[in-house]
């Protein structure tokens, strides 16, 4: 077997250092040509897009042996069909590309007219949302992040709620708005009551925020009734993406007791479109944080089970010329692991289901500038942000456009998710 | 036009007066008969399903010309073609089977073979899960509930939360595990902590709870920053179903703060196989409470906007029997009504899909046998309900089967909703 994740692997196709799509990524998405055709599924190498419909369509995949299936597993508006075949034709897959694209194999790199059919260019492709998601979930599984904000609300005595170390909090989130990333969004109307305000009123939110955040997408699901295990639960675990789950803090403030927030964050999640697999994230995992108390069995976790991505969020207000970097932080902080999410979500015997999306929650850490969202880096607006042009933010304004990139680093090059970004247009009228 | 809804209409297929599914009814629904064959949509009719993928195939139904679309609207395994179309389209088929059904229309009465392939004998079908469901959201909407929950947790004088009069407060559920009636479900497995215990524990939680609800289906959604406007609320609803939220009480009570409830409601969410439809509840619409304070504009809504559906909670444990009716509620005693609803929760921009699920939260009304919950009905367990039997249920035991019927009463005949069933089951081991 082929380590896919060996570093002396090289494409023939091109990649820099500063790629987050080297050979030993091979990250899925799904798009459409800019001249056109239907979406199909892909995968990122360096600046192309290996067409996977093309290649399955040419017999060069060998994957319906293995599933014993016939029906077309990339010419698909979605990567739930590939997502359901299970880590084992992953792999499958996976190996496969890695030898059609590495440099010492000549039948794509020697076939000029194969080439032309099966790569696109990503600037002349349009990337779209990867994955068909059935429910969305999001927890909150940062300590930092759950520490900060609580602090702020509850002072910092109080600030984790009695629950947090024994369980990964989470709420349900709303699927049908999560977008993918380059889609622009509106500042949200929503009710909102002001401090000693007589009344609540009805407008634009006036302290929209980002939330720096991953997710994880499912592959196989699981019954309803049965439980997935902590040690079984990167079984059904796909990949991974960056998510910016956009929030609408004084809606939020003003409507979450007792039933948690909705309107706050159901105008809009964003994604980035590449997701990159566990397979290709193995060399990266490492120990997350000690969990102190020792969580219930049902919640222990004996391997190493974080992952060590670098990840940033950078703004570029509407007149500024380019972006300026605001935060940074690791997915390695997260307290709660992706495992222990799995295994808490269906403990109760709830069902997940191929393409469930699972975030992480905002991710800080325990610098200053590892503070994942505006919320925290401002101190609730109260401290805003000194921009290098002079200008100020305590929450985004109308024009601004925020980034989040992720990578891991290797020795020599990078396995990236690329970005998610957006930009936040003007509320409409009311 | 004809009125679908005139009180003198009769089917040539006989409807007692108790039945659910008199010609005034039409409710839709999906199943596969017991004798094998794909999944379809029918309408329920006394006691009897006629089966529209036989009407449509047969050119009987008249649907192609008006939808421009020559797929198929009922051989399929949900509703969601069919409800996507709109109340023009939904109007054309109702008055066309209705039209069919009627004691003086020859066409379907007097053909003995048609008879025998479109009608079904309900005793010989399997009710399916009636709607592909994207999101499913739930309301906080009774404000009885909402005051007798509230009291308990929080004391009489601040029982409703400053937000409740406000807003319609709701929040997320899980779409993956909402279930069609007749569905058993385990008892949960989930982490609890008792009072002055010093570290939570988990396992079979111990006060499992039904939760009387309705629920609407929506029929074409809206895009995303796009807000339905209260008085364009109802072109977006198709009909309503009955519901049972069932609810682990303990294990809400560890996890819900800050965030809501996750696991406690996510084991299960049971809903009635028949969907009425607003057009067939028309002559049930009626005032619900006053609302005071006014609403916001964005929720003034200057129609009568609720229904009289009385609603019934029956309940039969493992030795009884026969079942115990333990609740009577109403569904006017609503205090936000389901317009308010959809134009609260599309008015941050987010996007309703065909087939989401707004449920509206338990109906609770002013008398103490209109609780619509355990919770409420035994004061959180205090005051456990004494059976018949001479058995008490402070929370569900093993084997209780729970059935929530409802039906609006019309002069000689109702208008109902069947029913949603469904046992309890011993947790499954850890």
């Amino acid at each position: 077997m082929t380590d896919t994740t060996d570093p002396r692997l090289r494409s023939f196709i091109p990649v820099s250092p500063e790629s987050h799509f080297p050979i030993q990524n091979l990250p899925f998405g799904v798009f459409v040509p800019r001249v056109g055709g239907p979406p199909r599924a892909g995968v990122a190498i360096g600046d192309q897009i290996l067409d996977l419909s093309e290649l399955e369509r040419r017999g060069l995949l060998d994957v319906q042996g293995h599933t014993g299936c016939h029906k077309s597993l990339f010419d698909q508006p979605s990567l739930n069909a590939f997502m359901a075949c299970g880590r084992r034709v992953w792999r499958i897959v996976r190996e496969r590309l890695s030898l059609l694209l590495r440099d010492d194999e000549p039948l794509l790199r020697d076939d000029a007219h194969l080439r032309r059919a099966a790569l696109v260019p990503m600037d002349e492709a349009e990337m779209l949302l990867p994955v068909e998601i059935g429910d969305y979930t999001d927890f909150y599984s940062s300590r930092e992040h759950a520490t900060n904000v609580g602090a702020m609300f509850r002072g910092p005595q109080n600030a984790l709620m009695p629950n947090w170390l024994h369980l990964p909090v989470a709420y349900h989130g709303r699927a049908s708005s999560v977008v993918v990333s380059g889609t622009n969004l509106h500042r949200p109307n929503g009710q909102t009551m002001a401090d000693n305000a007589p009344a609540p009123v009805f407008g634009p939110s006036r302290s929209v925020d980002f939330e720096l955040e991953m997710g994880m997408v499912i592959g196989p699901g699981n019954a309803l009734g049965e439980p997935i295990a902590v040690e079984r639960a990167r079984d059904h675990i796909f990949g991974l993406a960056l998510v910016n789950d956009w929030s609408a803090r004084d809606i939020q403030r003003w409507e979450y007791v007792p039933l948690g927030p909705f309107l706050a964050k159901s105008f809009g999640t964003s994604i980035s479109p590449w997701i990159v697999t566990l397979d290709a994230l193995e060399p990266f995992r490492t120990a997350g944080p000690s969990q102190d108390p020792q969580p219930l069995p049902y919640l222990r976790c004996d391997r190493e089970e974080a992952y060590d991505v670098h990840l940033e969020v950078l703004l570029q207000g509407a007149g500024m010329k380019e972006p300026v970097r605001i935060c940074r932080s690791n997915l390695r902080h997260l307290y709660w692991n992706l495992c222990q999410q799995v295994a808490h979500h269906t403990s109760n015997g709830c069902n997940l289901r191929t393409g469930d999306l699972l975030a992480t929650g905002t991710i800080s850490g325990p610098e200053p500038d590892s503070r994942g969202c505006l919320l925290e880096l401002t101190t609730g607006g109260r401290a805003p942000l000194a921009l290098p042009t002079g200008a100020q933010r305590a929450f985004l304004e109308d024009g601004d456009r925020v980034t989040i990139t992720g990578w891991c680093q290797a020795d020599g090059y990078r396995v990236g998710f690329g970005e998610v970004t957006g930009t936040l247009l003007p509320a409409k009228s009311k």
